[in-house]
């Protein structure tokens, strides 16, 4: 059973850099996460004040050419290695992530250290990277589901925490090559680098093949980041699609946090399984939208419960008014025991599932390192839901889901009326 | 290693249904991919003729309520099991997939043969089920990307077999739920039908549970479904998008044809990886676009070369031309020794990935029946790759892609001009 054969390891290089790896020895793949402390937010540092858009140009900009290799043929150094890979900014990190059979797990990370480390910065790669930064805006703007989520985490989290990585097009269409490479150089540091494997390796041989990979890396000084609040609260979008979107937000306890399994249980007994409450009030009871879901998002000592629905525009504000009493709901009255059973049941079944694929576990070994410094195993994630009760979680509802805090944003037609249930 | 201690198990019931399963000693998930000869393409037969929309409103209705339970109390059966599922038809198959800790597979099972034996069919839940299915055309509006390819292959596929599985709106709205009933009765039958289950399972029980489970289900005559031809092979649907959704289609040769994998082999060296060819002519060189690809598809007796591209308006032309282009020179000049490794590492390297996983492989054994009668081990994929040459694609490629059969759609505020190159 991968669960309890499985080796964790973990080793800080001098430099900063976190190696967290897991021997899984039932699989022939291996995969890797590199997550950077560069994703968007560190846009907005003091020192760089770069436009929006630029983590994720700069992640782009580096995959194109690294040290020995030029832009083409770094992605058939890739392809020949049978690496499927991606490079992408979100909000807090930039990751850099890749998965390939065991036997090629050495010489694709040889790869990303170079583009770690030694990119070629071409400055005629720029203008094809700002067109297809546009290119990603304009359809962003074609799925009004997924920028509704962007702009209400850029009302919800106190700036800049969240910030959308795609940027905005002025600022792309404005941002220099210098600016990129200023950024780069504060933001793609080995300190507080996290780097994740997980599949068909061996661990003496991969600590030092990345000690010698990553070993010349040379630390920065962090970038300061100055948090200030964001907003409004109540917000609308006006745009003339098919759909309204609603989406929430409330706070939620961080990952680190005794409060973290009963946030992690409210939120999906909301709306993170098909019986959960959302679904059957919304979807099955009134048939009124196509997609609702509650989800639980973490940022380092911050949580937040997210909530988003797609509905007609004639079915919208009943949607709006059943998320909100089902909000309420959650906080006044609590969970019953079989919710209970039945969110647990789901949530044990997909860390099985996440446990047996080689990509996910190491981008899951990188994100306990972050929220953690530590890696949770499977068994002790298993024995914390076990532990949970009813009352733990309508405790937690009760002090946490104060609707005040709510931050709500809609996308469509016309405008909703916001009505707090009482 | 999974993919030599794998062993595969077949197994015929008397009325027709086909177990196809493989046992994963190293995961403890288990999956099953249940398909039914009642996708889109169904709709139309000379028996039946129900409205476009009906075999996804069928999937949706089965769900809600079977068996000895009601719409909620089967939702909640299943997320008490901890089941991941998804009911969905597509053109040929009408799909149910699940996955699960092994110990629950048996339960689950025992779930979805209700859904397809014995499904509730309650008029009252018609109405929301169509509310839902006329969002997710709505939906479809707002995602031109996904749009466009559903109407390609409505043009490119003799009729039925390019019916998009959302139906219309007008045929939606008018269906009633008596020819619902008629279309699940024809459609959800054993005899041509097929179930994939993959991981951690004992065949015995597994072969005896599956007959004591789906043994009843009683076969029904094939509907008769009557080829017709489809077209235009050159349109333009306008729209007021942001981008230029530019879509084609070509025949390629079928699954069991010893074509096959010189025809795999000729649409990834076009598009299926990032360094091919489409990538780098139309995004690397020209940062024309940000999203393109070629893939091949398959149908019984019939496969295609798809490729697409999401480009700006101002681009959108050059992004036409340069892809014909890209068509021509395949065929007329073939492939290198070196394109053709490349693809060989990716195709094994996701080959080796997918084997990992119990949910891709049971819906791959269930894919491997339907096209072969019989499933591929993993080392006569990787046998087959390591044959080819690049004499072997080229001669396919000279052969088949003609121009003449390309069907090209478009779709966004202008069309474009369609210049064949010569």
């Amino acid at each position: 059973m991968p669960a309890s054969s499985a080796t964790i390891h973990q080793h800080e290089y001098p430099n900063g850099l976190v190696l967290v790896a897991e021997e899984m020895p039932s699989v022939r793949s291996a995969a890797f996460t590199l997550l950077l402390p560069a994703g968007a937010a560190y846009e907005a540092a003091e020192e760089l004040k770069v436009g929006g858009g630029a983590a994720s140009m700069v992640c782009e900009w580096i995959a194109r050419g690294a040290g020995t290799r030029d832009s083409r043929a770094m992605l058939e150094a890739l392809d020949d290695l049978g690496v499927g890979h991606s490079e992408s900014a979100q909000t807090v990190h930039a990751s850099l992530a890749a998965a390939t059979i065991g036997a090629n797990l050495i010489p694709a990370l040889e790869l990303f250290a170079d583009m770690a480390i030694r990119p070629r910065l071409d400055d005629r790669e720029v203008e094809p990277i700002r067109a297809l930064a546009l290119q990603t805006l304009r359809s962003l703007d074609d799925d009004p589901a997924s920028k509704v989520i962007y702009e209400l985490r850029q009302r919800h989290f106190p700036s800049p925490w969240g910030r959308p990585s795609p940027g905005s097009a002025d600022e792309v269409a404005r941002t220099t090559p210098n600016e990129l490479r200023t950024f780069r150089r504060a933001a793609h540091r080995p300190n507080g680098a996290i780097l994740g494997v997980a599949g068909d390796l061996d661990w003496p041989r991969l600590r030092d093949e990345v000690g010698r990979l990553f070993g010349e890396w040379a630390a920065q000084p962090e970038p300061t980041l100055v948090e200030r609040p964001s907003g409004p609260r109540v917000d609308h979008i006006n745009r003339e699609t098919q759909q309204i979107q609603i989406a929430m937000a409330l706070p939620a306890a961080p990952v680190a946090s005794d409060d973290y399994y009963p946030a992690r249980a409210a939120a999906a007994i909301l709306g993170g399984y098909s019986s959960a409450r959302l679904f059957t009030e919304v979807r099955e009871k009134r048939g009124l939208c196509y997609s609702v879901y509650a989800s639980y998002e973490a940022q380092l000592g911050r949580g937040a419960m997210i909530c988003h629905a797609g509905t007609s525009v004639e079915r919208a504000q009943e949607t709006l008014d059943v998320m909100l009493a089902e909000l309420r709901r959650l906080g006044e009255k609590g969970v019953g025991a079989e919710e209970l059973d039945t969110m647990r049941a789901g949530l044990k079944s997909s860390l099985i599932m996440a446990q047996e694929s080689s990509m996910s576990r190491s981008s899951a070994l990188a994100a306990d390192w972050y929220f953690l410094g530590r890696v949770r195993p499977l068994t002790e994630i298993a024995a914390a839901l076990d532990a949970l009760t009813p009352e733990m979680v309508a405790d937690y509802a009760r002090r946490s889901l104060n609707l005040d805090d709510l931050t709500i944003l809609t996308l469509g037609p016309n405008p909703l009326t916001v009505r707090l249930p009482g």
